[in-house]
């Protein structure tokens, strides 16, 4: 028993009370890449240094990560990063090149590569840990989302040696040499694990597991070659109270699988509606999304229109975190952003 | 009463039968971009010529439409052409560049830009009729797939000025200027429907219809601003006894809606498996797919086992057109397609 009058669950983060199956008075939002180059004051403090850089300095993730929550007022902070960082904590020499992405050098495609990798330990990033302390103190309560890409997505970072449209040589690989593959998807795993583990230890309220590439597989390779590798971040992360939020982009074959590798948020993009999907995955499960980030270049009544469809579709759903169904697009005018957030806190 | 013991449906090319619905003893087996960088002896051919002009001269459109035919003994050939090749016949100023893709100088994006564009006529691409005509001649008893883009995928390119990642610009002009949407895509159309038309009348057999990025788009949107002229193409091209394939790549939540925009045999990628997408396009429509490109990169028994699966499951199929899910990749050894074709004979 309580000596408060208000509902316990009331004074929790929306983004927390959604997570938890909630239905909230109105969805908690925010935004994939809602820190980034669609923010002008991102673009100045960034101008000069280089990306991995900065997602090393704790002050400048600090604040780049802050800057969304405070211009848009949405409703989380997702911890500024890369999905490679952790990968480069690691000691691998992997590049961001810009209008191209990470770039490898040296790609990991044998067993002998593999074997020369090292897992990930808290040590090799005390800077993500102290950015996430001082990101907590500073947002209050607004919570933290932890960012790690998946073992799949990293896996082709370092097969192909940069991003890639089809993925041939990492769908090769897992074909052709499957204990490559699964040792490689394990130290991955590992590094994902421990890399989300220090955020969450250092204060994140949740985490989003990004598996970006995976709607490039088909639900049979997806299941035998990625799944288990998810399922094991997930189970090993310790801390079930943190909700885990799972995406990948145009997996609308893969929705269930990945519910099923431990999600308590499945993340959906635009391709699939928001009832469809909860439907789709069991009926139990939260979703996040999916307004088309390409719509934030329309006509602000079209957006409207697209907010207040996507926020009824998500009532239909056992909760809903508004998000986009993907990232935020360099061109994206900011206020349109703040315009969006104002929509959904009002509906 | 026919004069011939053999049923008259045992002489005609399995590719037609497969199309019109009939249990074939193997599926009849062609790959999309057959002809293309996987061969050494289109590399040969094509060495110093642009692509562009390639696709206009029919002696060698007639020799590298044939050379896939030659050396795999496909069921099926494929015009060897562009989707921009009747854009350029109408007067826009599009080049492909290499590594790139088709790069339009002066974008279209407003009223007067699409009252500028003028329609296709026969007149425009008469080389495009006299190469059908000679493969007709050549290919003897293999049929000839006619090939066309359709509408959205042409309005992509002209909207954005080149391949794009995310068609934002494609997808804010639909929205926040419908009048003009509906313009161009109602001149794309025009054109598509003319440049299979022209085939048609020359001889080819069948028809392709590549929608490559509708699978970018939500249900809504492709149901709003795609679908009705992509209906129309099918719907004035005349000649019914032609079968008409549609495909796109990542369509699997658009499949039943581009089924009824008019298709007779659905294409499918690596995605969604043929029973399921037989399933989801009302189980009376033959579908076409759908290994995945990036496998033909991995060892033969990995081959071998996917082409056995997708065999089976097109059986549980009405008709079934054994493809690839996407187009050949180029560094494809081209000995190990000749080797799908011969399991999909065999099997």
């Amino acid at each position: 028993m309580t000596t408060s009058s208000v509902p316990a669950t009331a004074e929790r983060p929306l983004l927390l009370r959604a997570a938890g199956g909630e239905q909230t008075p109105h969805p908690p939002v925010w935004f994939m890449r809602q820190a980034g180059r669609s923010l002008p004051e991102y673009r100045r403090l960034r101008s000069g240094g280089s990306m991995l850089a900065a997602c090393r300095d704790p002050d400048l993730v600090t604040e780049i990560t802050l800057q969304p929550v405070r211009r848009h007022h949405v409703d989380a902070a997702i911890l500024f990063s890369d999905i490679v960082v952790p990968l480069v904590a690691v000691g691998l020499p992997i590049e961001i090149v810009a209008g191209t992405g990470p770039v490898i050098a040296e790609p990991i495609r044998t067993a002998a590569d593999v074997n020369r990798l090292r897992r990930l330990t808290p040590d090799d990033v005390p800077d993500i840990g102290q950015a996430v302390r001082q990101l907590v103190a500073e947002l209050g309560d607004v919570p933290l989302i932890g960012f790690a890409g998946a073992p799949y997505t990293l896996a082709s970072y370092l097969i192909e040696g940069g991003p890639s449209r089809d993925h041939a040589r990492t769908k090769a690989l897992m074909h052709s040499a499957p204990g490559v593959w699964h040792a490689l998807l394990d130290v991955l795993a590992d590094i994902s694990t421990t890399f989300l583990r220090v955020q969450i230890e250092a204060g994140a309220a949740a985490v989003q597991l990004f598996d970006s590439w995976a709607g490039g597989l088909s639900a049979a390779d997806y299941t035998e070659f990625v799944l288990p590798h998810s399922q094991r971040v997930f189970a090993e992360l310790g801390h079930p109270e943190v909700p885990r939020i799972h995406f990948g982009v145009g997996t609308g074959e893969l929705l269930d699988l990945m519910r099923s590798a431990g999600a308590d948020v499945v993340g959906v993009d635009w391709r699939t509606p928001l009832d469809v999907a909860a439907a789709r995955i069991g009926g139990q499960t939260p979703v996040q999304g999916n307004l088309d980030p390409a719509l934030l270049l329309a006509d602000w009544p079209v957006i409207e229109t697209e907010v207040r469809r996507i926020v009824a579709e998500g009532r239909r759903a056992p909760g809903h975190i508004f998000n986009l169904g993907h990232g935020v697009l360099p061109d994206t005018d900011p206020e349109v952003l703040t315009r969006v957030v104002e929509l959904v806190h009002a509906s």
